[in-house]
């Protein structure tokens, strides 16, 4: 029987082994790790590198529990009590304007009432948009959904295009990819089927991003094309600031400021009403920041 | 007797005359304009200068009107009718990390209804803080409220420290400055004197700032103050995507994007978890990010 210590626990174990995957991906960084305690109860350990291709990334992992903040539950739409909360939380920013940033939450969410639910996702933000590799990423994440249920890549792919979208800019964050919260016996699963899939998203992500990091951590760029990647790492910056629920909460109720900015680029540019030329790579990648884009067809 | 439209023409006059002044002072960058128009009504002429030493600069001017959407007069707490908004607002960023970053903005609003109020202030974010700059800053501003009311300076030097806060980095923006909004014939002047006021906060934006531009930006700097720089104009970031009111809200009631972002810096650095060495400039700077320090004693 699963119980909150154990999920817990394989949180703990997926981020080490996340880690360990990263590391060799790479072949230079180390993660340097912070471990933290929260005043009201539990805690974490923040990890991040900074490596030859990952030139920031964070991957963290927390364990909190108390009694709950009244701004929190009024938030959440539930009622008062303690809650229990754990997850893994990750953004990785690449040298190579080539490889895309990648971002992959896996949660789980209890109160002393018997309340629970499982959240996640993991999306995708090329700075320049690839098909083929837009294809292979949904192609990755469908195949993890579709072992555990036939609606889950549908819903779970709009919920991540309908999330993850700068209002206003009217452009998608980058390709997206699934996203989903408040996963509970009502999906017609069992508690122990949830937690099998949200395993498996956490487990897919290394295998998936390290494919696309291979690939592209040297390929060559030009200065124009590093200076987009900037621009991009900015809109980034605006997503996270700005819409980004997660972010905002956790910075208006006293998160762990260092660990939720762990999503910031190292370096990031803005350019007063910068306009790609027509017809240009930069060009395609915004018209392609759209929602509903079908990549598995 | 003044009416809307002599306000909106004098901003418009503002706006050149500061255009202007900046130019001389930069020696080399020249304002950009883009003019726009509003759906609902009205539009503005959004200025960008990229000098040699205002690294990135924006001075906007704009008057809209039309029906209040719904959105803005519940959150203004207000009722619903015919709105009228004019102002100019202004952030620069210097290149040379021994000049601050400063940010002006003065506005007036009516409603059809009758109902009416200017605002506005400046406030100064100096990368490495100078006490003595910090206080001819704030003498140049008390000299120009303590001239039209004794509450003024007081009053809006404390609204400046509370609302140029970032409470997720427990930090003020910088040395703030001072901060005022919906004075109108309950602070005991007419709307003559009122206007009397925000026009000479207006006027003193230009001379304060470049007093501060000409003493720093041929200031030698090394390598390490440079990358201080940077990350502070992060924190600029986090303060206008996360707490700004104006920010947030003109990003989500459809403002002009590239208007409101002009005041992103040009870069801007992130590095997890940063810590100044003990007794260094950049530590004393952070010791000062303070609200009710007294910079006029």
């Amino acid at each position: 029987m699963i119980n909150k210590e154990n999920i817990a626990e394989y949180f703990k174990q997926l981020q080490d082994s996340i880690c360990a995957q990263l590391e060799k991906g790479d072949g230079q960084g180390i993660f340097q790790e912070d471990q933290w305690t929260r005043e009201g109860g539990g805690g974490g350990r923040s990890r991040v590198i900074m490596g030859e291709h990952i030139a920031k990334g964070g991957v963290n992992f927390s364990a909190v529990h108390g009694p709950m903040p009244e701004k929190i539950s009024n938030a959440l739409k539930i009622e008062a009590g303690s809650f229990f909360a754990t997850g893994v939380s990750i953004v990785l920013h690449p040298d190579n304007p080539w490889v895309p940033i990648i971002h992959m939450n896996v949660r789980y969410f209890e109160m002393d009432n018997g309340l629970w639910w499982f959240g996640g996702g993991i999306d995708l933000t090329p700075h320049f948009i690839v098909k083929e590799e837009a294809r292979f990423f949904h192609q990755q994440l469908k195949s993890v959904c579709d072992r555990h249920h036939p609606d889950f890549y549908p819903r779970f792919k709009k919920w991540a295009d309908d999330y993850f979208f700068l209002k206003h800019r009217d452009e998608t964050r980058g390709v997206g990819g699934i996203f989903f919260d408040r996963l509970n016996e009502k999906e017609g699963l069992t508690k122990e089927a949830l937690f099998d899939f949200v395993k498996e998203v956490g487990e897919a992500f290394a295998p998936v991003y390290l494919a696309l990091l291979e690939k592209n951590k040297d390929r060559a760029y030009t200065d124009s094309e590093k200076k987009w990647q900037l621009l991009r790492r900015g809109r980034y910056v605006e997503f996270n600031l700005v819409w980004d629920k997660g972010t905002k909460f956790g910075l208006d109720t006293n998160g762990r400021t260092e660990s939720i900015l762990m999503s910031m680029p190292p370096h990031a540019d803005w350019v007063y009403n910068y306009q790609p030329a027509p017809d240009s790579k930069e060009a395609e990648t915004l018209s392609l920041l759209k929602k509903n884009i079908n990549w598995c067809s």
